[in-house]
């Protein structure tokens, strides 16, 4: 029965697993199946050829197994890679979480003066410009590559001076270049761990927003209402350094997780 | 002809650079081929079966365009696979750089008392441990993950607020560790860049080696004098983002790279 195979999701590493997060609180009747391409991330700095053909592998090793419908909870991956995986994987729903991401920006801001941060594959895509620009034609819209959160959020430095100074500079920067924004976009899943000093950095009346909660809510809206049965447990893939997965991984995804129960897969 | 074959040289992306570059001033008589695998970096935050895989892919691609010698230009790479690349690549000379940079360290430390920042991988796998206590057992060997320089340096961060504040982290970690140290082993090729940093936080008597100029001069050791007509141009080789790796890559190679000089290759 399709209804009953699981929601794929991957990512780079352990960023998406803020969106299978908020997932797990919108569809609590689903079961869900993770990937982290823990072997080759961050994709962020990669080319988007590259990124495509990472994230083909991935969406093929999930559908390989068996799902009802495919979650990008990458910036970068669903960027580069979106329009060929939904025409890869036809007719099985393929959701990125740009998409979701503009919506969440354009519904909270008010003056249409929107930042971006997100890696720097993302912000060369253009793919937030052109998202934005879909649902408000006179948005203004200004994206900075912030890479170095992906490795202070892998490092697991979330707080403390650096991550301070760094979300500085980086706000800085957004704020040279833009002149000033009434809503900022956290255009990579590895970055809401920072909201905290992104909402302590910034005035407050600028919006904040994440594309995880839309991203769940379109997943809903796309699927049949699940059976509402408990599901199994969270059935965990990475193509590398499963201990180290478990280990940052939980601050993610909200709780511990347990090295034993991600399952290693080669994707090359 | 063996001798007119270039000396080939890889690492996970532009840290192999810094020596490329001491090898390129020891050896000016030489040709070299070096390969940066940037659609997979970094190694340090992975584990050694991985790191393996990729180490030898890379010199597989190297040994295949024809070298007479091949460089290890990554602590993680060699921490992770040297002895196995030299048994495959017999009777090719394989050369790391965790064995020159523990004899750096024992040479420059007076009292035995080594600091050593390095990835994750590295510190994990005791390489420099052991490379040092068979150099000089009474040596007390200090290794802290230092994984956020990494970052920093393919970010072209290595000055300013934010890379000092990492430094002094790293270093004070460091220090509450080994309850002080006389040298510090820069274990990684991306970390010669923060030299100024360790070397205003650290005091005036502790030494800071890093193994570019000794590996140079084992390679230097280890081939027949070279013919010393002029040598070509610099054959340059990436797995991704050609164009990211000549403009951090001229940082570390110490003069201005273009992209057109780079060949993209694909490993997998």
């Amino acid at each position: 029965m399709l209804g009953e195979r699981p929601i794929g999701v991957f990512d780079s590493g352990i960023g998406g697993l803020t969106v299978l997060r908020a997932l797990l609180e919108a569809l609590p009747g689903e079961q869900f199946l993770y990937l982290g391409d823990t072997a080759r991330l961050p994709y962020g700095t990669k080319t988007a050829a590259t990124v495509e053909r990472y994230a083909l592998q991935a969406g093929s090793e999930l559908v390989r197994r068996g799902i009802k419908c495919l979650v990008v909870a990458c910036n970068t991956a669903s960027s580069a890679a979106l329009p060929m995986l939904r025409r890869h994987f036809a007719p099985l729903p393929v959701q990125g979480v740009i998409e979701p991401g503009a919506a969440a920006a354009v519904a909270a801001s008010r003056g249409g003066r929107i930042g971006v941060l997100a890696t720097e594959a993302t912000v060369r895509s253009g793919a937030y410009e052109q998202a934005i620009h879909a649902l408000r034609p006179d948005a203004r819209v200004t994206s900075i590559a912030a890479t170095l959160f992906v490795a202070l959020a892998e490092e697991g430095w979330t707080d403390g001076e650096v991550a301070m100074l760094t979300a500085r500079r980086y706000l800085e920067e957004l704020r040279a270049a833009s002149g000033g924004i009434d809503t900022l976009v956290l255009g990579c899943t590895h970055f809401p761990p920072f909201m905290p000093l992104f909402r302590e950095l910034l005035p407050p009346d600028c919006a904040i927003v994440d594309s995880a909660q839309t991203t769940a809510a379109a997943v809903r809206a796309a699927l049949p209402a699940a059976r509402r049965t408990a599901p199994g447990p969270l059935r965990l893939l990475a193509t590398d350094g499963l201990e180290r997965f478990a280990r940052v991984g939980g601050h993610f995804l909200g709780h511990a997780l347990d090295p034993a129960q991600i399952e290693r897969v080669d994707l090359a």
